[in-house]
Formats: structure tokens, sequence, C-alpha cells
């Protein structure tokens, strides 16, 4: 048995979450699990770095298993082409597979993690990125979100962000970057807006609740100055909604080796 | 009746393309045309600058049609919203919609278009962008391609990348760029490859046919001079396959007023 550290992307559309539930609901965890059992004749428990929500996206979730090839040896590009063979209708695949030594954990060993939440502000509904962008029609007020964003770096109590389910132990997290960008998205002045967000680790629900307030910040119904002031209050009540899952990627999980 | 100029997004993943067949067959214009009767009450042809293939995705295409409001007055943005209302359960939308000269046409008036290709080049499939590149997994050399690509540019004879439907009365055209541009795309060396095509007009195929014989060329499958070569060949048989419907889109199309 060799534990393999794997690097994976997938749509979260269709998908109930990373997480397995029961065997009748679809999840992202249960493909990968099915996709290993096929091509290594073992079944396993994978284990990830950050367990994602039904409908949130992953260009670099990152997940450990201990694979057993009955005395054959893989090299890293079969285990990846043999997995993806198997994984083929759903939409994941494994981007990369490395040996790792069995002490390594997905989810204990993680440094940082960056996701990004993508907004399309304009007039009209999303009709190529329906699944992927959470669509604001009101013109943001971008500068203002900059100025928000800068309350929320460094380390807080985000009580304010954290789900009712949050299950960490500690609300006080601290927030290495909260990076805004924009770009052209369409030829009538559709603006897309990107917003990365860099920690160690993250509270349930706690980049889109800090998403939703933003967009407070940005249609001008909060000034900066109420994002900071809700931050304070270390209180759910008093944050925006939270913003859909669709916008929401894993983009990336750093490791001590890359650091 | 007054004309309108319509600027429209769609993905081209579930029509049949933009040209309406018969009643059963799901396309672009008969999603355009139902919302139109079900907002104007007057059943009209809409007539588009191109009609994409099935598959084929537009960020901006271009549309003109008489609509009939029964003498109500309605402002470009109720225009927009009203047949984005009927066009909601299809991934088509309207970006904006200008009052225009009843001389004006989508089509004979257009001056420019901008079709972008999308690759994604790197050995694991697309998980997120499924529906939206070509997949292409040998290590693409994009010096190369680009040096290629400048033999493209220009006014010529473009027999070779030309489909045999292709109804144009003459095969020369003049293309205005073909510019190669790349980015990273996932956390573990996969690169995105944009390929952005400009000219008055296309032959049928032809973008998606260049870039199939770049794409050899990038395999170092052929050289550069082999892709001129095929050119100056004129001849359908000599050059590459056809590259995939998904990976283009339709990202612009220009008029007098706006050159």
């Amino acid at each position: 048995m060799q534990r393999w550290k794997l690097t994976i992307e997938y749509d979260g559309g269709p998908f109930s979450g990373w997480q397995r539930q029961d065997s009748t609901i679809s999840s992202v965890q249960q493909a990968l699990e099915d996709a290993i059992a096929a091509f290594c004749a073992n079944t396993v428990t994978v284990h990830v770095a950050g367990r994602t929500d039904a409908g949130v996206h992953a260009h670099g979730q990152v997940a450990h298993a201990d694979l057993d090839f009955r005395g054959r040896t893989y090299a890293p590009f079969e285990v990846v082409k043999g997995l993806n063979a198997h994984l083929r209708p759903h939409p994941v695949c494994v981007l990369a597979a490395r040996p790792v030594p069995e002490t390594f954990h997905a989810r204990f060993d993680a440094v940082e993690k960056l996701y990004t939440y993508t907004l399309l502000n304009r007039g009209a509904p999303p009709a190529l990125d329906r699944s992927r962008v959470w669509h604001v029609f009101t013109l943001l007020d971008i500068p203002a979100m900059k100025r928000a964003a800068g309350f929320l770096l460094g380390r807080h109590d985000f009580s304010t962000f954290r789900d009712a389910d949050c299950q960490a132990k500690s609300p006080i997290r601290t927030l290495d970057a909260l990076d805004i960008e924009t770009a052209p998205y369409d030829p009538e002045g559709g603006t897309v807006i990107r917003i990365h967000a860099r920690a160690r680790s993250f509270l349930h629900h706690q980049v889109r609740n800090m998403i939703g307030s933003l967009r407070l910040v940005g249609e001008g119904k909060w000034t900066p100055e109420d994002l900071r002031a809700a931050l304070e209050a270390k209180d759910r009540t008093r944050g925006g909604q939270t913003a859909p899952a669709q916008g929401l990627c894993l983009m990336r999980v750093m490791y001590p080796e890359e650091a």
C-alpha cells in the first residue's frame, strides 16, 4: 500500500457536495472512491483538504488515499490516466498523482487554501456561465468593495461570517488575502469580478458569507465601515446573505514543501 | 414597426446551431423568435450576423428584427428585460437592444467579426470546461504555432480551410488577425490557449479548420512551412481536421459606426 496525493478538478453543479452521503446521492467523494475501486481493486476512503458544499467547484482540490495495486507498480501518469478513465462519465478529473509518505494528510497538512469567487456584474443574466457565476445587475462600486475587503484582512473572530453548522472549535481565523480584480466580460460593457480569498483555513461558508456582505457594500447599501462594524459584532445575524455556491471555486491547496 | 439591433449571448451546447430548422429541433433562432413572439405579439424572422454551427457559443452575436409593440413605446432596457424574461429557460440572453434605421442589416452591414477558439493543453481531460474547450494532451509548441499563424494573415484563397458545404461565392478572404495567447489554467501546469481570429467574414468552418491545422504544427507533425504549403495548395484535403465546435465562440461583430 502506498499513500498518494491527488490533485482534483470538478464541476460541483451535478453533485451534492464533496462528502459521500448515502449511495443514492451523487457526491464527488463517491465518484472518486468508485473510480479507485475500479482501478485498484481495493476499497478506500479518500481524505480531502476541504469538503466543498453542493454546487461549489474545484480547480485544485487535494485528497489522499492509500492505493493497493496488488504488487504492480504504476508511474504517476499511469495512476492519473487510469483513474480518469474510470471517472469519465462524471465532470471530475485527477490532474496529478504523487506518492507521498504515509504520514501525509491532505487536510491536516494543508498550510493555505485559495478560493476564487466570481460575480457577473451586468443587466442581462448569464447565458454562457450560468453555473459558474453569481449574477448581480446593480453596478457595483469596486473601490468601496476593496476598502471593505481591507477590514477583513488579518486575524479576527469571523463569527459574523460563520455558518450555524460550522464545526470548527474556534471562530478565529487569519485571512491572508482578499483581492478583488475586474475584467471586461462581453462587448456590451458587462464586467466579471473575481475575488480571491487566501487563508490557512476558513470557517464553514466563510467565503460565501463575506462575499454576500461585500455585495451590500458594492451596491451602496452598506459603507465599508458598516462591514467593519458587522465583523466586530461577531454575530451572524449582522452579516449579509450567503452568496450562492456556483460562484465559488477552490483554486489551490498549498503544503509545507511548496511554501 | 421599429427595427432593433440585438446583441446576444448563448451557450451553443444544447442547440442544433443558430438556424431554425423544423420545430422539433432546438435552435437559437427559434428560442429568440419565440421570445419575441411572446413579448411583442408579432411573429418575426430574426436575421443574424453569423449563423453559428451546432455547439458553437456566442458572447456577442448580433441580430436584427422588426418589433411591433402595438403602439406602445419601450426603452431599450425594457426590451432587453422583456425578451430575457421569455428566454429564461434557454441558455440565451439579450445583452443589448438598440433601435436602428430600417436599412440596418445585421449580416450585410457587419464589417468585422472576432472569434475566439479555446484549447486546453494538459494531460488530464477537462472537468470544469468540458463544453467550452478542445482538449489536447500533447504539449503544444506555441512559438511554432505563432509562426504558422503568421502565414495565414492577409488576403488569401482559403479553399484549404473551407467546408465542402460552404455557400460563399468566393474562397478569397482577408484574415486581419490570428493572435495566440496562453495562460496558466490549473495548479498542476495545465495551459489554456486562446486563438483570436478577426476578419470581415469567414468561410464556413474556416476558423475550426485553421485551428485543426495549427494543432498539427503545435504537435510537431507539421512545420509552419507545411501549413503555408497547405494554404497554397487551395485544397481542403491538404488541411488538418476540423476542430470541434465547443471550443469556438463568436466574441464580437463590428459595424461601421463602431469602427
